[in-house]
């Protein structure tokens, strides 16, 4: 399991977008040191109209962008979906991180599925429990992050903290 | 081919998402008359990242809501889509757009692509070029809007102003 050296004083907000949930994790890296900064899951309500559920995701980045102060913003690349239904959604959602991003002035960075499940377990097909475990081990955290949601974003922040091959 | 009444002095802007191209339409509707007030598109560059793409969208549309001031925003359902990164990137536009729609607390209105062929050429199989003539004939315009999104988004806004069943 070959790891690339983290960049320098860097800090990462991995996020792994939905309508109705967004996993979220702030990763800093200072030398070759990963910290866990925060990390978590935005849920929005059903109940409430497509655009109210984009808005509130939108206030609570800009929240933790103004919290954290990430360098960049890292994502997921989607190659494929159950449907286009799940997609557009997933764009929605997309679209709202990228407004942020873009109003803050930070670069977003899109990363392969496997660039992210290689980053944190050394292989690129590993599974969601995969993933959990090895974020635990990785910042050696009491237990694995709860929501497979909150995990991946802190997997994509990871990958996000290296300089790995695009 | 029947037509249903119009709503009584209504303000609807009709908007068909993508990322390069945005499609807008606005049509004023007072006792059973039919005003187009603008139409055009909105474009953006390929060489632009794509937050600051969005956040053009969202720049051009909160100018054209704050000029128009419509009562509802229409938009087309997308039921299906050549491949998943064409719904996800329409899915960016889109959030873009529901953004823009609550911060400015105007529903969105979303109709299948059927009732907005319905709507303008009383035919829900209509092809583009159909919808483009109906949209000259309807507001008795010179010629017909010379872009396909901008007479899909004046269709769009037409839908919007009848009270069609969804």
């Amino acid at each position: 399991m070959s790891r690339r050296m983290p960049i320098s004083n860097l800090t990462v907000l991995g996020v792994d977008p939905g309508i109705g949930r967004v996993g979220y994790g702030v990763v800093r890296s200072h030398g070759s040191t990963l910290t866990l900064v925060a990390c978590g899951v935005i849920e929005t309500s059903k109940r409430l109209p497509v655009g109210q559920r984009l808005a509130s995701i939108r206030n609570e980045l800009t929240t933790l962008m103004s919290t954290h102060h990430p360098h960049r913003i890292a994502l997921e690349k989607l190659y494929f979906s159950k449907n286009v239904t799940t997609a557009m959604t997933v764009g929605e959602a997309r679209g709202a991180i990228q407004l942020v991003a873009a109003d803050a002035r930070v670069p977003v960075m899109e990363y392969a599925p496997s660039h992210v499940k290689q980053a944190v377990t050394g292989y690129g097909n590993a599974d969601k429990r995969q993933v959990q475990r090895m974020v635990q081990v990785l910042f050696k955290l009491k237990a694995a992050p709860r929501s497979d949601d909150a995990a991946d974003a802190v997997a994509i922040a990871v990958c996000g903290s290296h300089r790995l091959p695009l």
